[in-house]
């Protein structure tokens, strides 16, 4: 079974609590890290910068296609970063994950 | 020789400097960040949040055992999350990470 | 087209915004997260902790090099850590990296 990261950007405490809760509640992650960050990127040809807060979820590769859409489904902004990679780890806590998950 | 992040969480401030130093003293890692962060999870059936502290450390992959061996033999979880990933980067920055560890 | 997540450190958050807003700017990457930290590293033979920003910065893998090359050029550490991995994600997401970097 492959194991991964979902990284997640949300517009502060609020949306990123409702997500975070809804992925775990859902069986959709088995964890969720909420990080507070400062985002620096381009808007309208001008450098712009924003708090925000990242979500770093842990989960089972064949999540991520569910998660991707909720949070799609429920996210303040158009087109949020949901990007994610491999984990390997302590056996025992990779079990967990996996039966933190519902699918 | 293949480097990897190792990602540590801990239940606070204390913990985290006190593995942190551990694992750098020993030259299991080469460095380490920290994080403070808010995790979202489930418990005996609810969703729960806490105040976490969580490590990136930096190393090479045969490190990740011994690091995994420490942390769970020091850690006031039962079962922690100690997850890893490869990693590439700045040569000269990989080889500091190689010449600080003692394995 | 392979996507990666550079993490990079800096000395704090004067030097973290003006590395973050020089590689959007110059569009080497697409969007800079940043993130307060705390590090703990050997320093002379001793444990040491300092405060830092950590650099979350997503582009494309052909990029690594140049954003290599200006931070090794501007930043105040003969050293900084300047270290990459793999991401895969939302093809629309990743489809807006690829469109925001300029190579």
């Amino acid at each position: 079974m492959e194991f991964i990261i979902i990284y997640i950007t949300t517009s502060g405490t609020v949306e990123a609590r409702n997500i975070a809760s809804e992925l775990v509640s859902r069986g959709l992650v088995a964890c969720v890290n909420m990080y507070p960050i400062r985002s620096v990127f381009m808007w309208e040809g001008e450098v712009n910068e924003d708090d925000e807060v990242v979500l770093f979820a842990k989960t089972t590769r064949n999540n991520f296609e569910p998660v991707r859409e909720l949070v799609r489904s429920t996210h303040s902004y158009e087109l949020p970063a949901i990007v994610s990679w491999d984990i390997e780890g302590d056996p025992e806590f990779l079990e967990w994950i996996r039966t933190s998950v519902s699918h």
